[in-house]
């Protein structure tokens, strides 16, 4: 663990930090308000260890106790955490800390939290984020052996990309809290008589905060909530999933050491390890100190935690129905494998992948003349195999079923559509390279009508495909918002060449609360979320209310409170 | 009305009205941005009717029905609506529309809404403000007639500071919402193809709004969160106390005919009445169309709304126990004439008002020397007396009590308090000049020790005082403050010439999320709540969340939702 947290200077006070990282701040801060493209880490490589050394260190940390110093909690071994890559347990032991002891030590690390500057939290989290960012590669491989990530992904989407949505919260609470003036002068005629006072504006935080994580793509929304809440100087308790707890083990490792070197109490973020058998979440969520959680997970548990843990502010990131709707194609091919592409990236285990793809009866116009349903059906198919058919490239697209029970739903689901003969691709395993035991399937993609609504109106986590015959695409279009506006929606997509649908389309989503993407193809994934630009989740749908990132993702966490006194002539 | 509605140039686009208004909102939100001194109004005067002409106004309007132009529903008489002046009905009958209606009309309403530019809704507003205070005295006149405040208050306090609280917000949100870029032209490297799109970003309105107001001084914390709404284009709907329309009535009625002076859709704001027999205020909180409600009044029906109004997002501001803590004077007369104005002040039915004030056991410290706690109370019970003592002075500062049952829940109170042997001035009613029936009373003192907890930690609404006595001001602090914490407060004072004692009280009632006032003597009530300077409601403590004016007041009202395609060449 030394190599992954000592990469950076040690040592250095919050002030220092905040000279230092001030003008990535302000850069990220700039791209936050044009929302243009921007990266800190585009060019750069990391500092830490990288390929052999990266995966010599990443084995070390196996089959071990993982140690945080200072952390409240027995060390226990963590028998749900298995690598869907190899099917091994990870073997790792966290410390298990009570509830009570994590929001004691929160409250206290509160005080010292609390008592830096805006700009010198901001520095701790900048610090945070580039010694996470070093040591991205070992961080990285714990993605991969907890969500089953591909080994590119889970350094970019769960490495950079997650890091640099972690910025993004930064400067934007960064900019929030500082348009908070700390004090002002203040004079006003009451009758003949001049009023003098002197006010201060004081901003307080809410207090412990609760950061619940999902088992397959933790990084991207623990991330923001912790800088978020780090920056309102709220103390954070992490609680991973009980099966994909190490990569964020290792970042609060890191963002503990970067406390400490700072001279800051490092209990201002704690991690909250259960098991599957004997789960926690609850009663931390409801706990009477918690008072802001983060939810990342399916929509029936956030929905609970909106019901019960009143005590506290609750944002949410669940699940929804996100469409596809298809109307014609300038680029068939193109089309076609963008579409296969979101279908097929991490298997669909992102909270971005379409479910619903609807197709006219009519078919779909192209430049080379009009593709009939069962056309774009089987063109889809093809594309989505011919990324299957390559094991390098499935296994980096595809990557694995990160639960054994996700794949147990999928037979489940495949045999009853099977009965009502609407599967056009069934699912199968492929073997991954160098992991022959690897936990993989392809897509199951079934046909169905309007009238198997039962179907397709509740989210099938990972790779589930319904292609929707309907009248045509102005239909689909009312039944994607329809439900997007029902059941919940972060993205939807349309491939269309006719401007006014593509304007009611625009409406219609934006209404609904799912942000949409217009005949894109090429090389950027279709469903891909980018930090500082693309806002994910509206908040409009139940599909969550934690938009990254917004103000509403930072003002709720702190509040100010003033207090006023005659003007002394010293504080003119 | 018609004197009420046009005294403004009639017909004007909201793009002119916007353009306007510019230099006014941009001068609202510099205030708002550094929280200096600042008013819309002072050195004017409104140009509506005044003095004998506002009088005249305003009796035509009692004993006749109030007809809202386009306004659904049937006009029926308000039984509820008696001068606590005159002990006369009002007599006025409003429209009482169905709630499916006003909903319906609402999300109608909202498309129009919705279609105007920032820039433009905020025209709208500033030109309705404008409006108002135009009609400022016969809109203080049913103010002081529902309310039962004083002439001066009901046309400052109901009047141009509640305005000047309603520009507040618009300024607020205006920056805000101008914050959010409408478009960005992004463009990043996928390998090494260069991916290239444009983007849009749409301000959604989360839809519906009701806001609920209180009996005793609904302006104040109507007119922000109507003009939040608005802003964010979200439809209004104000329900007012069933005893206390006609001031909402009169200013919604300014508000859509502005919105039809315009060309917009009046429905944007509309009146739900109810009467005490059969209120509806329960049925719209909870209907699904609506989506955020913003609640003022007693802290067990807010919190009703929270736990019931889960369609919608609810922001609240109730009750409390305000403290007053004593250490030591600078100068005696001063700080007693100062609590016992803000004991007087609108006879306590103010939110901001002190309940409880903590006198130590050992007297409090003065450049004369010490004064025992039994002659601090005695200064305070004559300084309280002083001012009921002369009726034009008490009609100013006292006014009226606004409900009998208030004044009935006094005398219970003071009949079991004598019994106990705590009273030290009981309350009396005193004549008002010119009206002989109006329904007063002075201040209820009593004298209790901690050990009467039961007494003084809830809140008894209206002219009730606790003298509590301390072992010490450190002991009275600690008290105020966990009782803020835990049964909400807004306010806080101390008097002391301890800079430590100062220090402690600063932190401590800033972590309870009460605002704090030191050492305010003079002209200026203590607990006035100055708009575009002071914070009112912290969202720390159970006695709101509705903070006027941060940004949390504006960022929950909206969201935003993106689409984003391929960059066009002409879109560059």
């Amino acid at each position: 663990m030394t190599m992954i947290t000592a990469v950076q200077d040690s040592s250095c006070t919050p002030g220092e930090l905040a000279s230092r990282h001030h003008p990535l701040l302000a850069d990220a801060a700039a791209a936050v308000n044009t929302r243009v493209s921007f990266s800190a880490f585009a060019g750069r490589e990391p500092s830490g260890p990288r390929g052999g050394d990266a995966d010599a260190l990443f084995s070390s940390v196996l089959a071990a106790p993982l140690n945080l110093p200072g952390h409240s909690g027995t060390l226990t071994l963590q028998i749900d955490e298995v690598s869907p890559w190899t099917r091994l347990p990870l073997g790792v032991s966290y410390p298990r800390a009570q509830t009570q002891a994590l929001t004691d030590n929160a409250q206290t690390a509160q005080i010292t939290l609390s008592a830096l500057t805006i700009d010198e939290r901001a520095g701790l989290c900048v610090e945070m984020i580039e010694r996470m960012f070093a040591a991205n590669e070992v961080l990285g491989l714990a993605a991969m052996h907890t969500t089953g990530q591909g080994r590119g992904m889970s350094q970019s989407g769960s490495g950079t990309n997650a890091l640099d949505r972690g910025l993004e919260a930064v400067a934007a609470a960064w900019q929030v809290l500082s348009r908070v003036p700390s004090a002002a002068a203040w004079e006003q005629k009451f009758g003949p008589e001049l009023v003098s006072l002197e006010k201060k504006y004081r901003i307080v935080p809410l207090g412990p905060a609760l950061v619940i994580a999902c088992a397959s793509f933790p990084a991207w929304n623990v991330y923001p909530a912790v800088f978020a809440n780090l920056m309102a100087a709220n103390p954070v308790i992490v609680k991973p999933h009980p099966a994909s707890v190490l990569q964020m083990a290792l970042a609060v490792s890191i963002m503990r050491q970067t406390l400490t070197d700072a001279g800051c109490c490092a209990d201002a973020v704690q991690l909250a390890v259960d098991s599957a058998a004997e789960p926690v979440t609850s009663v931390l969520a409801t706990h009477p100190s918690i008072r802001i959680v983060d939810f990342t997970g399916s929509a029936r548990y956030g929905s609970w935690i909106e019901q019960n843990a009143r005590q506290a502010r609750v944002y949410t990131e669940t699940s929804g129905l996100n469409s596809v709707v298809l109307d014609s194609f300038e680029d068939t091919a193109s089309a076609l494998r963008a579409i296969a592409g979101s279908i097929s990236l991490f298997s669909a285990q992102m909270c971005t992948a379409p479910q619903n793809i609807y197709i006219p009866e009519s078919g779909v116009n192209t430049p080379e003349g009009t593709l009939s349903a069962v056309e774009v059906e089987q063109g889809l198919v093809e594309a989505v195999e011919a990324i299957a058919a390559n094991p390098r490239r499935a296994a980096a697209v595809l990557g694995t079923i990160q639960a054994q029970r996700t794949l147990d739903e999928i037979a489940e689901l495949t045999a009853t559509l099977h009965a009502q003969g609407h599967v056009l691709s069934e699912p199968h395993s492929w073997e991954a390279p160098d992991f022959p035991d690897a936990r993989t399937a392809t897509p199951l993609i079934a046909r169905v009508g309007l009238e198997n609504e039962n179907l397709f109106t509740h989210e099938c986590f990972g790779p589930v495909v319904f292609l929707i015959r309907v009248p045509d695409a102005r239909t689909a279009l009312k039944r994607a918002a329809d439900d997007a506006a029902t059941h919940g929606a972060i993205t939807a997509f349309l491939y269309s060449t006719d401007e006014t649908l593509i304007d009611s389309a625009e409406v219609a989503f934006a209404t609904a609360g799912a942000s949409l993407t217009t005949n894109v193809t090429g090389a950027m994934p279709i469903n891909f979320s980018a930090a500082y630009s693309d806002f994910h989740v509206s908040g409009l749908n139940p599909a969550g209310t934690a938009t990254l990132t917004d103000e509403s993702f930072v003002t709720g966490r702190f509040r100010v409170v003033q207090s006023r006194r005659p003007l002394r002539p010293s504080h003119n």
